[in-house]
């Protein structure tokens, strides 16, 4: 399950790594519950989307302390540049994954962190502030669900009686000059979809609570955490579109959770795109 | 706002089965924490939907305690036959809404009590146990979101920059012999909507999360709170469907949030109905 890139780090180094992932999640949870409290301003960005102090206050934060851990590694994040782009270790992060959710005061928003080693994901952590629930793991080193190991295998069942996937919204996949066409065919296929948009969909593919899900045309920081994670769990991950916008960015498309039915919906999206 | 049915009922007379409707709640949720600590027995039904133990224990004591207190009215629930169907005043009640969700972990499912007068919504429950979330009103009475009155109107702005829709799943509109091209046609139109299916949905256009949801295809019990409460806040709530099945369901469908949005999703369901 390990490749030789990350065998390279000796696994109390990856663990050791794994645990400050955890406890940066312990600070951005209390700095997103005291903005909960207290109340916090709303902004556009350029691109359109909602910013809040919260999202900014929590990757300062985040940036502050893994910088005075490893100088030496790289940190890209939503919300500020990328800081040593060129080092072998790069920590990303979304502060709020569905900051749209967090300002509407619906609790599937999360902090999502992760480390990749030479471009390999070595830890993944998603964390759920509202709802109390944390999913983290490491190559190598395993998941666990707010702390409790999860055995490999048992997030994913083959059954295909009630397979259960979850999507993020339509508008995802009309980005970027796309069009609906995959989101519909996945929907005429699996009509019991729910779309809870992202990162609770990553979550619930972790927990065992969805079989499969296809994320779509979003940035780094939003997927960065779930490759390690389902490939812990003995899931599949399929990247199935990466794409380098006229403006620099790039956009990731890819599907995750049991194996069968990755390939099932990878299927679907390559016919569609033809 | 209280119509001339309604008003026969005193205004003390209404808070005190308000009050009595809350502090049910406040049963259910207790009895299922404690079946989410102590774990459940899940089994099919003959219609193939899952039900738990916390399902029946819940509506059970629901039961018990409506009965003690209003030996005269009639009780209508998911899980157990109707009580005095013939009672001016009938209870209805869910007492697990989202019992997929609920054995998966996820947790938006939700319990749902209202009362009926002659066949005209009174109070309306909805509550969240496993968020924390509790939305409750009564005819004359407004709406308060986790005890807190909301101000009515706040939660249906007009604006048509960027509108959220959230809507049953795509399944819901293919029961009974239906098709998809309804919940296909509204994906069309609003490419942000959520589908997080059962009460969690009726609840974001409660407290102004969401603008409209779009119902469809479910039982009395699944809808039977979120007439009065939307109507409370100052919105508005369409029955677009109402169907009595072969086996002798009657199934509804419904639009409800603000006024002018719920206008122009019902028009996009009646022109897809032809």
């Amino acid at each position: 399950m390990v490749n030789n890139i990350i065998s390279e780090i000796p696994l109390d180094t990856r663990q050791s790594y794994l645990e400050t992932a955890v406890n940066l999640t312990r600070d951005s949870r209390s700095i997103i519950k005291n903005f909960i409290s207290s109340g916090f301003s709303v902004s556009n960005k350029p691109d359109k989307s909602v910013v809040t102090e919260a999202d900014t206050s929590v990757e300062k934060a985040l940036r502050e302390k893994l910088i005075s851990c490893f100088p030496d590694h790289g940190i890209i994040g939503e919300e500020f540049p990328a800081y040593k782009p060129d080092s072998d270790y790069q920590w990303i992060l979304d502060p709020i994954d569905g900051t749209d959710q967090f300002v509407l005061g619906i609790p599937v928003f999360g902090t999502i962190i992760s480390l990749y080693f030479k471009d390999q994901p070595l830890i993944g952590v998603i964390d759920h502030p509202a709802l109390n629930i944390s999913v983290s793991g490491a190559a190598g080193l395993g998941v666990r669900l707010n702390g409790i190991p999860v055995e490999p295998g048992s997030a994913f069942s083959e059954s295909t009686t009630r397979r259960r996937i979850t999507t993020a919204k339509r508008e995802n996949f009309l980005r970027w000059q796309g069009n609906g066409s995959i989101f519909d065919s996945i929907a005429a296929r699996f009509p019991n979809l729910w779309v809870y948009d992202n990162c609770f969909s990553h979550t619930c593919v972790m927990s065992g609570s969805a079989d499969a899900m296809i994320e779509y045309n979003v940035k780094i920081w939003d997927i960065s955490a779930s490759q390690v994670l389902v490939e812990e769990l003995g899931g599949k991950y399929c990247c199935v579109d990466k794409q380098k916008r006229p403006n620099g960015i790039v956009t990731y498309s890819a599907v995750f959770g049991c194996p069968a039915l990755v390939d099932e919906i990878c299927d679907i999206v390559s016919s569609v795109k033809g």
